[in-house]
């Protein structure tokens, strides 16, 4: 099964060039687990989502601590019926099955083991379960999934709003894009990070 | 049926917040026929889509036309079944229906009166049909749209990548947007703007 992101990341500053450069470096651990490819308008990451979301994470949290207003967006995808497999993309763990509510206490559990960075984010996603029929109830256990985790902020048109510390948040989205939908389907997530914004809630 | 778009717009300057405050007067001659609300992350813009793919041209035009490094994403949705119905949505006309060949050519033709803007700019987006089967063959047609609409660039892995002038390139998302998937079913497009990126291609 392919997987991966189109990712970009959003300095607002004079020196974004700087900023992205330095916070590349984060992905460094991560390299030998990933193909990476980058354009000007994004970089594909293409390898398993264990891999992919904590490296999505370390980047943005290394941009994030310069302090300036930085955000991030990614086009996630598992599945998608044009893209050829890559072994690089092989998941560790199988994708769970069964009931809705079973794979939301299963998530929930999961994320008390999530890391914590420091650094606080806001995020928000839109869940897209393609192909198949039934997508607004796995679409409704993302929403159920986010609301019981802690750093739920609340829902929004189009998409659900997330709040807190990187590392749950980043362990909340995970566990949203792997647990729903079909383990062998077409899933996708839109997904917006952003930390240090002037702006009101 | 409801129809809208979560905007966001990211100028990679110092001066984020002129920029974006300059920018926003572009969509004053839209106001009366949109719902617009903003948090810390994203601007919600609901209307139909004949009024927000203008709208959404005219603001990113109006940032990129200062020379700086700007982008917007954009989650774009129409017919998700969660949403209220809204009566500033209703399109103005009625979307296609038919053969995907008959309507790339219908977009096609639609897409010889786009206006020019005099400004450059890369697109890459996501379509993605939600709640029904054959939603790769409503991709490929959009994809082929894409490729005949003289603002192609490339394929890429999860998106298609545009390029050329505003005017054309927005007609053409939003030619993609409407002609494709169920005429009343839920689509969605996770769309990325770029203008005046020094990065190479």
């Amino acid at each position: 099964m392919f997987s991966g992101a189109q990712i970009s990341l959003y300095p607002m500053c004079d020196d974004f060039v700087a900023v992205i450069m330095d916070a590349l470096g984060a992905l460094d651990p991560y390299r030998d687990r990933l193909r990476i490819e980058t354009d000007d308008i994004s970089t594909l990451i293409v390898g398993p989502p264990e891999v992919i979301f904590p490296a999505m994470r370390d980047l943005f949290t290394a941009a994030a601590t310069t302090g300036r207003h930085v955000t991030m967006h990614a086009t996630i995808s598992r599945g998608c019926p044009g893209e050829p497999d890559d072994p690089i993309c092989t998941p560790g763990t199988t994708p769970p099955e069964g009931p809705v509510a079973d794979r939301i206490a299963d998530g929930l559990a999961a994320l008390q083991d999530a890391p914590l960075t420091g650094q606080d984010i806001a995020a928000q996603l839109s869940f897209y379960m393609l192909g198949a029929t039934g997508h607004m109830d796995e679409i409704y256990g993302v929403i159920d999934l986010i609301r019981a985790s802690g750093v739920f902020e609340r829902p929004k048109n189009f998409c659900t709003k997330l709040r807190g510390d990187a590392g749950p948040v980043m362990a909340t989205i995970y566990e949203s894009f792997t647990r729903f939908g079909p383990p062998d389907g077409h899933v996708t997530l839109d997904l917006t990070l952003s930390a240090n914004s002037p702006s009101p809630r």
